[in-house]
């Protein structure tokens, strides 16, 4: 049915919710989840809120917001290199949907199924809309991959996908929301935008990845906020651990190395640079490994199936430089996303 | 300062909420914070979303807004006997408004220190204000209490303050909420307001209460949607594992055994009622045990210096029956607390 029905909170939980936890001693309906983690395994446990027009346009088919919601957070497990095992929901909701919920809950539950991950818990209430996560998965002690190893010398590189013609490549996702905006000067044919949409309403974790990069690579984020400001982060951590005492770390980018999809390169230098370099919402890999390891990155996406592409290297001096495949510096004016800027 | 600044998302999350982690191995500032369980512990987990309007008013000072968000989670462990370990708070704010930021992470770090419980992660987000935490703690495989465990014979018990002027007594949240919504017919003198509204934004998770009813409840649940209806949900599941195949539990309290404050007791009878059966946001513990653990209870009870009182019994005939000291039937027309209720 698609119509909208009045059910209880109860009702909700139970209708579209409430499955069996698979691999968790106790799922949905008590007062706590109960999770036992294998003997001696740490836990890598990450949270996000998606607001509406803030994270997803109030058009995004639920499906794909269930689907989303869960990705955006195992991109966080992906980043540590971490396996997942399970996840919490707390759902505020304007109003009890019955079909909305039905959307929701499929979306969640075939990326879940995906990637083997009970739904042990959560809450809901009613309240603008508003969908909260918190993802578990688990590492060997010392095996998460930090945003803080990264050290001079180090290649920088990023995941992608592996076919052309497959959607979410870096950069696409800004591309489709300057598309929805109705931005000028873009080049998009109406007939390629519901596959451009992928990329921001279906984003694909690079779990494999992060697991197949444990051991490997000395520093992992995943880019949510866009390439340049998420490697700030790496850049600052890192640096700040960097022997004796903490050094200044800067980084290298060839900005023609940077992967994209076919529309992309459709598009201007000027739109390419600023959705590649500063994007966002792109849920790729973009990590650090020694020179010495350079083969040990190929294979890692060989084995999980994933692209990986060399985009620059770090250095010692504390800057960002940027420049084309001519060695032509590249201005990168934008700023990194901020919930709050003006 | 008490202005209001405009801070980036990630100074913010800096400035206030970024304390080392004490006890797990990795806090706020990566892709995931990681928790190391002591080996062979289960992991309790539990999120809870509150919502202005919903579950707390707009006039709520924000210490006491950080105080709840982190104690209605301390409550689930607390039903589920669990050992507080580590929180992620996520956190929708319609703007970066330092004071207020402060005044919350203020709520929130007092009780967690009492609770020695790190923040370990979480989001910022623009949006309406929208503040969901997500807990964890540590409990021994079979150790927890859940709401499944309850048999018939069973005495009922709930938890209450010590001392007759501590705050937090059963419905006096709810007598404080009709007190704000200008209720008629309620005797609450306007000295006594400013303590009343203590239970409504202060409340206290029994945690030390929980932990000691390890191996001595066979059920628990914690009273967040009022009595009779979070009963409903242990009789349910109680029910559905009673041997050989299920059976419907059912339920008899004696309404003049329910504890309540001075200022409770100066209410007409059928507001007595109405509060303290079907409140809400009382965070007391709704708990059995079988009656030769009597005394077990009182103990469990003087061990984690919070107040216990038996308030009836279980049944097998699938009735809920609240009578007075005399013996007379008391009648319960009310819903329980619904948040898609009209």
């Amino acid at each position: 049915m698609t119509q909208t029905m009045a059910l209880g909170e109860f009702d909700l939980i139970a209708r579209h919710f409430t499955r069996p936890a698979r691999r968790n001693p106790l799922g949905v309906g008590d007062d706590c989840a109960l999770l036992a983690p294998a003997a001696g395994m740490q836990l890598a446990v990450s949270s996000d809120m998606l607001v509406e027009g803030r994270h997803f346009l109030s058009t995004v088919a639920p499906e794909r917001l269930g689907h989303k919601a869960l990705a955006v957070n195992l991109s966080d497990l992906a980043a540590c290199g971490a396996k997942p095992l399970a996840y919490t929901l707390a759902l505020a909701l304007p109003r009890a949907d019955d079909a909305f919920l039905a959307g929701l809950a499929q979306g969640l539950h075939a990326l879940a199924d995906r990637h083997d991950l009970d739904l042990v818990g959560g809450d809901t209430t009613a309240g603008p809309l508003n969908l909260c996560v918190t993802i578990f998965g688990e590492v060997p002690p010392g095996a998460a991959l930090l945003r803080s190893g990264a050290r001079p010398g180090d290649e920088l590189w990023i995941s992608h996908p592996l076919h052309e013609d497959e959607p979410g490549w870096l950069g696409d996702a800004r591309l489709a929301l300057e598309v929805f905006r109705g931005t000028a000067g873009l080049r998009v044919p109406g007939e390629a935008f519901d596959h451009l949409r992928l990329a921001m309403e279906c984003p694909e974790p690079r779990v494999a990845l992060g697991l197949a990069l444990r051991g490997v690579a000395t520093s992992a984020i995943d880019v949510s906020d866009g390439l340049l400001g998420d490697l700030r982060h790496v850049l600052r951590r890192s640096g700040a651990q960097c022997p004796p005492q903490g050094r200044p770390l800067g980084v290298v980018i060839d900005a023609d190395a940077l992967p994209r999809s076919p529309l992309m390169q459709g598009q201007t230098a000027a739109w390419q640079h600023q959705c590649l370099l500063s994007g966002g919402d792109d849920y790729e890999l973009l990590f650090t490994a020694a020179p010495a390891d350079h083969h040990r990155v190929l294979e890692a996406g060989q084995r999980s199936a994933t692209g990986v592409c060399r985009i620059g290297h770090l250095t010692a001096d504390g800057t960002t430089t940027v420049h084309d495949r001519h060695g032509a510096r590249i201005a990168t004016p934008w700023a990194s996303f901020d919930h709050f800027a003006p």
